[in-house]
């Protein structure tokens, strides 16, 4: 009747969600503070700066000195995000742990708009990151799709759009004799419902047999937490999320709230349901508490205002 | 691999979960006219008022002058919650839709505290509901189990003490020849997580298969509409839900908030994936939106701040 993994690894987005979006401005020392708090509740991976134009995000100006300024945890990844060469130049440039990855968008109208290059300009420059990649022997992980489910400019986005997309990954990392772990399918503007996470992560399934399938779900309209679901019963195990929900909209409190799906909720979800992450989930609600202090508001997240279920175990 | 509903049927508990839990205090025209406009959604059951001590519930002090001013809409029932024979006899005083239901909690504890009573004494009692509901010619419905997924004073809640409440309800109406519509499970605390759902809806489906099941879930910890989610799989097509997630804690804006699943996120979600509830989403957004206004703070419901899809189905 369903297939859930037996353990989920949650790469955490939150500090580069939330300081990149949240108008209240850290210093270098709160910025790595929350991450390495966030390293000590057993996260494998967190994001934590993005390489992009500080005209248009000043909050990340300083990404470069966080990372140098980081005290790194061993058995942590602490990444970036960057959307074009020069940002992957800058990232191997810093104490931080590239991860091998392409990343395409299912939607002409978004890849404009988002990256300023058409899906033909992006697949070129994909070359050049995998050169990249061979010349600092950075094995290729992951092919990003984003906006797998959906386009806020285009709408709706077919299935044979977003199969054409993997395809094109598929081959890069063939042309460049890279084997690929897998794709990510990324709900980039929140769009997805369970029906389409069924329908989307089977044909990808069904078609790469061999491909990891990982989910960048965002809580846009209340479906995140069943879109985790749904992978779950179908066996998938890899997710991005962000602590305390952050993410999405600046403006007015916790209001369009669109950040990724919330870290400790999914935390919270798993281990009652049997399912291991590694993850501490006290030490993590800690965390994700600590995200409103910092950022002085409350925050979507759910588990972290009510406590988990830990105080009632031996209530009776 | 999954038995959707095509349709589903919603309870509105908003304003009675929203009125007695929100600090601040509403006119009976304010009161009223926010049930005026849920009626105007296509929703068919909305819950007003409950019957409660005012000294515990000050808000609740003018529920019959509530009952009695709403301007109702035909084909729309207006119901009252109460936890006692006085409050049932109250509401039968009214003009409020009398819906014969029984109510008991399958936590010892739960019972005791919340209505001051143990379940023995609720069993007694529930008599004295079958004898009111046959004078007044009212059909039985529904059987609450209240804590069927756990509760904080007893913390789990074993299947087999469900399963034995259910036993009692289903006993209860055979002795008074009143045929049962069904059951509903209420996570009264905000326990449940998905296995939780297929595990106990699928137990009382199988023990009583001629036994329809509602769900009543809050979404105290992120797993409220998972569950819904869940329960959609398995053909579960009656919810209780609350216009913007209205309810739980009063204190500190939307903090541990733990109302009801969000009604307009689960329309959302059910007509995104292609099940009916007529009602209409923009209109029932416009009444979450208009929630906040009324109880001065934000809420937490997730559509009714980024909005439905419909603005996109065009947009290329």
């Amino acid at each position: 009747m369903s297939d859930y993994p037996s353990f989920v690894y949650l790469h955490e987005e939150g500090p580069r969600e939330g300081i990149q979006i949240e108008p209240r401005q850290l210093t270098v020392a709160q910025k790595t503070g929350f991450i390495e708090s966030l390293a000590e509740t057993g996260l494998r991976q967190i994001d934590c700066v993005s390489f992009v134009n500080p005209k248009r995000v000043p909050s990340m100006a300083d990404a470069d000195e966080v990372a140098r300024t980081l005290k790194r945890k061993p058995g942590v990844r602490y990444t970036g995000l960057w959307l074009n060469h020069q940002g992957l130049l800058r990232a191997l440039s810093l104490p931080l742990d590239v991860v091998g990855s392409l990343r395409v968008t299912a939607s002409e109208l978004f890849s404009i708009r988002n990256t300023n290059r058409t899906i033909a300009q992006t697949l070129d420059e994909q070359q050049l990151w995998l050169e990249t990649y061979r010349e600092h022997g950075i094995e290729l992980e992951w092919g990003y799709v984003m906006t797998a489910f959906g386009c806020s400019y285009q709408g709706h986005v077919p299935l044979e759009q977003v199969l054409t997309m993997v395809q094109h990954v598929v081959d890069l990392a063939a042309e460049f004799e890279q084997p690929l772990k897998g794709v990510y399918l990324c709900d980039t503007v929140g769009f997805a419902t369970p029906r389409d996470i069924e329908e989307r992560v089977g044909a990808v399934r069904e078609r790469y047999p061999h491909l990891r399938i990982g989910l960048h779900l965002h809580d846009t309209r209340g479906t995140g937490m069943p879109n985790v679901y749904a992978a779950l019963r179908m066996g998938v195990d890899e997710f991005d999320s962000s602590v305390a929900g952050l993410g999405g909209c600046p403006f007015a409190s916790h209001k369009g709230a669109a950040g990724n799906v919330c870290t400790e909720d999914i935390v919270f979800m798993c281990h009652e349901m049997g399912i291991e992450t590694g993850i501490d989930l006290e030490a993590l609600i800690d965390c994700a508490r600590s995200a409103e202090d910092l950022f002085g508001h409350p925050l979507p997240g759910k588990v972290m205002h009510a406590g988990s279920l830990a105080r009632f175990r031996n209530a009776a």
